[in-house]
């Protein structure tokens, strides 16, 4: 097919069209560096918003709520579930793709798993290629769930505009049980199953560690219980989608603290919907803080350095397996290294020597 | 610190100068590859001993038990736990590492976690070396247990001489839940926890599908139910440890079929101690069938290929970023990125066409 064609109906918004560029990027098939490449100009309307937390935390109900959500707004919703592919936990991920289904058949929404193993370039930078085609195909909003347990989480961090960590009461020992730096990852936490005993003890729990980190313990939990913080409480920023996407958000009244974004702790319950409206205006209001103190531009040019690293070190590996000498050599001298002659470390130092002069190899 | 008498010290057995090595390898300091490079000659002794499984498998009990069984047969015993750093499961892992530290103070035994964030160069090549390390220390056996869920079992797998698979009855719906290639990683199966009801049915199970993979859905299944088959109902082949660490396996009679390793299935109950006799039989059983089918040597060779290459890609890495002018020219270009006039993979050809030429970049 034409790549230029392909492009074309792929920015016009074909269903078509982008299952095809998805597919040529997850294979790395013969264009796809110049077809994302061509994108690259038309990328940044979309939201990129992370969804990550543990297994059983309700993501994907919430995901499912959040596109709804967004649907009865008039946006155009895209999903990308990234599953790091755990050999064992095929039944679990089944079911949750069987019940987005129920939203699959909106043509405004487009949802896709990302696994490991049909990513040939890595799982992270694949993921974030599939986000820009989403992008340019005119996806308003991109929901990225982590779906698997590992890395993924932080990487899908990395990736995202916003991050929004999910956690549940019965998570048994709460925040403890998280690793140093989870917490640091999320812009905004949704405490999910939040109808069940010790959502409210697991949020003030949050909010005392925020605080404590901010270095003042108390000032961020409010008097009532049993609310979302950070949304209702707080007087939202009056930015505008058009002020937002022109980029001109010099109108907006300056945040509360134009340095600081204070995470916000929001009460879900996905199941039945509760809460949903409070996350989005959150998640609004992260936006509205992005563009407001820059941290957007800065986020934006850190991936794309990111993306770039990624790219180089991508295809320097297919130029040294694919173009070069290399694996012949190390083909041509496996024996000496079974008989213990040579170690692997001398034997690829060799190789490396030969790379660094050049084209020749 | 002076590397030769680091390796002589490592070599006569010093847990300290292990400890040391350990620390060089995973965080790549100066003489890593050296260090990694003049064990090469010696490695070979130690059998290597992949655990892996869903998680509440009850792995680290059984990796316990494993542990004292070599112990109390005078074997050296080095254990590596792989985790690839889930953010989210901080408590169970910590309970696992405790229990573990009943038999810690053993010096005969060395136990070591492995995470992601603690590996610079990949946690499965990292985990690898720390194996080498074990291995030339004269560890007689080394259990490598992944820890966390993901793509780890399947590079465990790849790097052990013998995988034990660890399933337990209550995961629901059995071996239905596995994803496609994780029963052929097994060469032994462990049906833990098997004083529970659903043990045998899942054995059961486990032997039908077996033996339809076979193409002989029945034969392996046998009429008296509740005892460890492939261990006890089988000869086992008279290869003594003697035999195998000199490579002479040449008097011991042919296994009973040279050209396939028939997967047993052993019943264990890791908690209680029982079955482990048989596990440790059947690794042996297994073992003596790598040597006797020549299946050693190939899986030796290959992984010293897939060494090679791995660490073929991480001196290239390490070369790119640190000894060429790759960095600088992203950040130099990075705003024309930013401002749209270049796309990231532009400009990662360019920096690739660069290095194409040679040592001058």
């Amino acid at each position: 097919m034409d790549l230029d064609l392909l492009i074309s109906e792929l920015v016009s918004g074909k269903t078509a069209a982008l299952a095809r560029a998805i597919s040529i990027v997850e294979n790395m098939r013969p264009g796809f560096e110049r077809l994302l490449g061509e994108l690259h100009r038309s990328l940044g309307r979309a939201r990129r918003i992370g969804i990550t937390g543990p297994p059983g935390a309700g993501k994907s109900t919430l995901v499912e709520r959040l596109v709804s959500h967004y649907r009865s707004s008039g946006f155009k919703v895209g999903v990308i579930a990234v599953d790091p592919t755990s050999p064992f936990t095929g039944g679990a991920l089944l079911g949750d793709r069987i019940r987005m289904e129920s939203i699959a058949l909106d043509t405004g929404v487009y949802i896709r798993s990302m696994a490991s193993r049909g990513s040939l370039g890595g799982l992270a930078t694949t993921t974030r290629e599939v986000c820009d085609l989403l992008d340019a195909a005119g996806f308003d909003r991109i929901l990225v769930e982590t779906v698997g347990v590992g890395q993924s989480e932080l990487d899908v961090a990395r990736m995202a505009d916003s991050t929004v960590l999910v956690l549940v009461p019965e998570s048994g020992d709460g925040i403890q049980t998280l690793k140093s730096g989870v917490m640091e990852i999320a812009d905004i936490f949704a405490v999910n199953k939040a109808d069940r005993s010790g959502a409210d003890k697991l949020r003030q729990e949050i909010e005392v560690t925020l605080g404590i980190r901010r270095g003042n313990a108390f000032r961020n939990v409010p008097a009532h219980h049993g609310r979302a913080i950070g949304v209702s409480d707080r007087r939202r920023v009056g930015v505008s989608e058009d002020d937002v996407l022109g980029g001109t958000a010099s109108s907006a009244p300056p945040p509360l603290r134009s340095s600081a974004w204070e995470q916000p702790v929001v009460l879900t319950s996905a199941v039945k919907g509760d809460g949903v409206a409070d996350l989005v205006a959150a998640l609004d209001r992260h936006h509205d803080w992005l563009v407001a103190s820059g941290e957007l531009d800065q986020r934006r040019r850190r991936r794309l350095m990111e993306r770039t690293r990624e790219v180089v070190d991508r295809a320097t590996r297919k130029w040294l397996w694919e173009e070069t000498r290399a694996e012949r050599l190390i083909n041509d001298r496996l024996d000496e290294v079974a008989g213990g002659e040579v170690s692997p470390y001398e034997l690829a130092q060799d190789v490396l020597e030969e790379l660094k002069q050049g084209e020749k190899i």
